[in-house]
């Protein structure tokens, strides 16, 4: 006989359950999971051999001697990455170390957010930023994007017409920099003009910059935080995306009177310690080069979809190609509903992200979809396009031509 | 100009305020810190390296080949060492790899409680337990204890009035081994009388193992889970108090009606896989010697903490000797406020954990302290102590003597 829990659970947990893992599939478009040969294994290795060797007891402490913010050296290797990489400037008093991006944004948003407030964020968006804001019973109140990013002029008018309700929206959450999943940047101009607008109606921003290392040219606009004089701008990073997804090390830059409301928050009693030291003693020497290896590798695989959804697809997938990132942003003709492409496509095989879930406006976008392309490798990618547009073209009829092969 | 965020704070941040850290107090008696030089540095190094070099490839996914509840080698191991030391039998499915188990009460918490909700524990307690309950808006009903931990007549009683008022706790909270901060161990019949008191009342027991492997004398009794037969029992462990604490390396065991839900709240995207890795390739060969080499430089601090306390404190300091752990639990003379005494002392150096603290009746047990003796080397425990009775005479003119020689 096994205990009934279903009547002890909270409301949260009522509201959603898992079933076991059973392995990804086999055409794997979704995830942040990154290009598992370009792990840097045997680098990281070296490095957290020889620095537990050296300093691992320190671990008897929680916090190491860095506290609660974590590993000393990582969080001044951060400062000195993101000043060469992002233009800013802070102190390791200003970082927290963080297991992974999501903790950061869970701790802006459980530091910012009670219910009932109101989020300003790109309408095509990051499905867990969504997803949390939901969950805290925030609305997320999207802007539009064009191929610059979040739309200044929608921007305004949801801050104008807020304020004309009396309402104000506690910050202004952005990707600016390979936006997540539409892929754009955001000039340099409309980073100011946004600051602009968040000092006129006296808003925080919070901006995302979980992408920004892999931008294919290696050029990049200053981050917004670089461009803010105000302390007006939270910012979160990760590594997940340039060493390693698992390990898990991400972080938060925020001025200390809101990293002091931060801290109590991380009830995890720290980061962990060893992906901390391993990267505090990679990233030095090897950061910059690692990552310039990443770049033609990332731009192999996105010419590669590309090539493949115009050879299955055809006229019927529109896209702008990737100018960094592992994600690619697909409008289908209107009569595919991806919400039932996921569904059938999943069943042989292939996982896709839905544009529903990937926006806020989920009814206008249910004829997007978004590719992951950093995780298959290249035939995979090849084949796993091959077979969507069969699987699409049983289903909806759609797309009309296969290569230059009219279909059945 | 620095940006005020102190109008756009969450309720839950406002609340609390962290202090930027400035390293621990020299003679520091509070924390679950470990004795640094017992941390296996040199092993640790060697494992990591070694399955880094093998399998790190396997990082580029988020949750390398196991999914979201860890990597599998390690989820196997800990069912290995369940079994050997706790009677606890479960598989891998039912094994959530934590970071630390503190996320894994948090998530308890969170997939069984909603603000209101009531949950019974024993009355002396973790500060973090009962601060994590009332954060929630949970009321912690306390449960007294003696020499064998919570006490089942008060466990009755308090589920008989519950029930009469037509309110069911949503699980009962305990620590039955080593008990925080009392030190005591429950034995196995009161194990099998509190199965039964909550199969009567119909609730979850959620027990807390973490200490368990630091009995001295190397015997304990099952785990309440090993005993139980309806999977009415949530289990936390950890190797905080035995490998490291930093590595944040904890886990869950729950039965998977209820892991499924538990899955969907855990939103950090997995636990670190650096520390994961580490404990895979670790555990198997070094865990029961290493522990082995732990237990007598515990006693010995137990034992040092023991002897200074008598030598300073003298008739005016009541404990019980600890059998296992890094704390002892005292009771000093009523007119002793541990408040005060925890601002007095933290001035000169000396950290302490007020009695009000570690109770659920704060007010009841002002006159007692915790004292943890894992991280301060030999020395500081003997100073730390002597300086202590200073404090407390100069503030309290107790104790009366020290040594053999009365205070002037």
């Amino acid at each position: 006989m096994s205990f009934a829990f279903d009547s002890f659970l909270s409301e949260p947990a009522r509201a959603r359950s898992a079933q076991p893992f059973t392995g990804l599939p086999p055409y794997h478009f979704v995830g942040g999971n990154i290009d598992e040969p370009t792990v840097p294994a045997d680098a990281l290795a070296e490095a957290v051999a020889r620095v537990i060797r050296e300093e691992g007891h320190a671990m008897g402490k929680y916090g190491m001697d860095g506290g609660p913010q974590g590993y000393l050296p990582l969080r001044e290797e951060i400062c000195t990455i993101l000043e060469r990489r992002t233009g800013i400037t802070v102190t390791r008093d200003e970082v927290l170390v963080t297991s992974g991006s999501l903790q950061a944004m869970d701790l802006v948003n459980k530091a910012l957010l009670d219910a009932g407030d109101v989020v300003l964020l790109e309408d095509a968006n990051y499905m867990g930023a969504i997803a949390k804001l939901r969950t805290l019973g925030v609305s997320p109140h999207p802007i539009a994007l064009d191929g610059d990013g979040m739309r200044m002029d929608a921007l305004e008018e949801a801050l104008e017409t807020l304020a004309r309700e009396g309402r104000k929206p506690k910050f202004i959450y952005t990707i600016p920099t390979i936006q997540n999943p539409t892929g754009t940047i955001m000039p340099e101009a409309r980073r100011r003009e946004m600051l602009a607008l968040a000092r006129k109606y006296d808003v925080p921003i919070f901006e995302d910059d979980c992408y920004a290392d892999l931008v294919f040219s290696g050029e990049r606009p200053p981050a917004i935080h670089a461009l803010d004089d105000e302390d007006r701008v939270i910012y979160c990073g990760t590594f997940s995306k340039t060493i390693a997804p698992a390990l898990r090390m991400g972080y938060l830059v925020a001025p200390w009177p809101l990293m002091g409301h931060i801290l109590p928050l991380k009830t995890d009693a720290g980061t962990a310690a060893l992906g901390q030291m391993a990267l505090a003693e990679y990233l030095p020497g090897h950061y910059e080069a690692h990552v310039a290896t990443l770049l033609p590798v990332l731009q192999e695989k996105s010419d590669t979809l590309c090539a493949a959804l115009d050879e299955h697809f055809g006229a019927a997938a529109q896209y702008d190609r990737p100018v960094g990132g592992i994600y690619l942003w697909v409008t289908l003709p209107d009569s595919v509903d991806t919400d039932r492409l996921f569904e059938v496509a999943l069943e042989q095989g292939i996982e896709i992200n839905p544009g529903s879930q990937w926006t806020v406006n989920s009814d206008q976008n249910r004829h997007r979809m978004r590719l992951c392309f950093g995780h298959p490798p290249l035939p995979v990618i090849r084949d796993g396009i091959a077979k969507l547009a069969e699987i699409c073209h049983a289903e909806f009829g759609l797309p009309l031509r296969s290569g230059n092969i009219a279909r059945g």
